[in-house]
């Protein structure tokens, strides 16, 4: 097993999910809530969980898509039923980011608005009920990340971000990702290269930060396709699933308007939008927005992907989307045009909006937009 | 100010030590002990911190080259004398390594061996007093590092390893570095240099690790010798103490044969050896022991550092020792040959050993002693 420590302890191996009850007997968790959802129970991989942690031990499935303060109250609710005294968040960003919001509940008063880091939640944020966290998919990060994005009753959705939110344990088992379909490994993938992408551009100093977001890019860029199309290749599910890791690793960089607009749009209430889906749609808008305003930035990126110097950076990740069946924009999601000025007033107000290389005005925010409501 | 959170948290910045009030008051420390050195009051640089710190706030300055049992006795003494509640830890590694000891028996009872990484000390310690680390040196690394090495009263170097022993905060300040003299600026420089190659030859798996070694070494090489000739070029000392940092954040990946080496001969009684010095000589014969056994490893440490791929890594260190004005070797140092069997032995004893890329017999470490013993 490698320990690899740096935001959390971090168990990476095939095979490493065996790893959990000592997991759970090193954090001291004698009854935890498993949070995960109904698509992996039926993938079979709920049971091969609930095996390794004590006989009994209460499930929490209906996760929605973006998950929501009224998911989090209702798996609280199983938390403190249970007399639970810690997470086993297994899944993708969904069950991670949703058993981050019940962590920070069952420990602080109050409504989950008051924590949003947007308006100001972040020095309110304590340490919390401890976490483990076992991604199945190669894109979120979350299992590193100090992020959960959770939607609001009133549809906003909003970053809560602090150390505590770290899970305190990750197990990633590239294991358990070899079932994962074609569709979900692309857009889930393309996720975990836009966190390495927009964390490299963003303006903050942080060279660890870019080393780590430089590797990922290219581990990403050089085993996605392969992943997508033999999703049982073990070596290229490994590869994704540590440059996800390196994704989710380098967050505390700050984000930038793929994710602004994301976040934005994954709020909206009339349309259940996937997260690493609208990112793979954005990133070649916003790539073409920020070109000329990120230094050497997009010929690192390209060197360490493995592309010539030549070639346009965005063009190539648009080419990638339409290899691997990404959705053409966001019209054929279902995104209706008199949403747009709703979502562009969420993304000049999100907690990534700050920290893309080159100011995004609302106008901007219209035009990148604009090219992909197709 | 960047704040940059891997192991611990750092603040990295010129003229970031104006912010050690503010992380003593984060950290709840309200009567701090001042570990540094004679050195250091003598330049200056500790009357700046101390007038950082509450009035009357102690100080111990006596630590040794390599820090010894007996000086963490005298600063514990001193620490529980001043009913300290935490460390002010200003220096090189020396310092600092030896404020860790302090933290440790502050908070655990019995001999300072029983904690010794190689005797099983790891799972024994939990939390110590907090230490904030502020380098002076861009070298060591323990500011971030989870090790201290200190020698005991028996002459045995020992490591000292735990998550816990990992500085509560680390406050880096290039401008700290401005005064450093030459032939310590190229000593400490070849410290780090040695940290990111030997992490990065390391057989562990752990690319985060490998990234952050490579950008470090990049950043050494190209600044060192800058650093040495100029020694106020802001720009260089700011390269310099990110390299140095990115050294300290890939330890855990484990060191090599350069370290195990050096470890045991910085334990001899009768001539007191600086580590840094010790490490710029041993890597030379090291990197040739390694050689072809570290798979693309040495062609991409050359491309991070920009030397051609023909260029022999080797002698490359070798030249830049000689241009820096590193002593040529061990006997030049007062080193005599009637003790490199017992530095061999305790070479073979230490737990850098274990992580060397190729296995070294007692036959192997004598061979590249030998070729240093000039």
């Amino acid at each position: 097993m490698s320990a690899i420590l740096y935001l959390t302890t971090v168990e990476f191996d095939p095979g490493a999910i065996r790893t959990l009850p000592e997991v759970l007997a090193r954090l001291g968790v004698k009854r935890p809530l498993i949070v995960s959802d109904h698509g992996l129970a039926a993938a079979g991989l709920l049971d091969g969980v609930a095996a390794l942690c004590p006989a009994g031990t209460p499930r929490f499935l209906d996760v929605p898509t973006n998950p929501t303060e009224a998911a989090v109250a209702a798996a609280l609710a199983a938390y403190r039923g249970g007399g639970c005294d810690g997470i086993v968040a297994m899944g993708g960003g969904s069950p991670i980011d949703l058993a981050k919001g019940v962590a920070l509940l069952a420990t602080h008063d109050g409504l989950l608005e008051r924590y949003a880091a947007i308006l100001g939640g972040l020095p309110l944020i304590g340490p919390v009920a401890p976490v483990i966290a076992i991604p199945t998919t190669s894109g979120t990060g979350s299992e590193v990340g100090r992020a959960a994005l959770l939607t609001l009753n009133d549809g906003r959705k909003l970053g809560f971000i602090s150390p505590h939110l770290i899970p305190k344990w990750a197990i990633c088992d590239p294991e358990l990702t070899l079932g994962l379909p074609p569709g979900l490994t692309a857009a889930t993938g393309l996720d975990a290269l836009s966190h390495c992408i927009e964390t490299l551009l963003s303006p903050r100093y942080n060279p660890p930060a870019e080393a780590i977001a430089l590797d990922g890019a290219g581990r990403i860029w050089r085993n996605l396709e392969r992943a997508v199309r033999m999703g049982r290749d073990r070596e290229a599910r490994t590869e994704l699933m540590m440059g996800a890791l390196e994704g989710g690793l380098t967050f505390q960089k700050g984000l930038g308007a793929v994710h602004a607009l994301s976040h934005a749009l994954g709020g909206l209430k009339d349309v259940s939008l996937h997260h690493g889906t609208l990112n793979a749609i954005l990133l070649p808008p916003v790539l073409r927005f920020n070109a000329g305003h990120a230094g050497d930035k997009y010929q690192r990126l390209k060197a360490a992907m493995g592309l010539p110097e030549s070639v346009d950076l965005a063009d190539e990740i648009a080419s990638l989307n339409t290899r691997l069946g990404i959705p053409a924009g966001l019209r054929t999601l279902g995104v209706r045009a008199d949403v747009l000025p709703w979502a562009v007033e969420r993304a000049l107000a999100d907690h990534s909006h700050a920290t893309n290389p080159r100011e995004a005005t609302a106008e901007d925010y219209h035009a990148m937009l604009d090219e992909v409501m197709v």
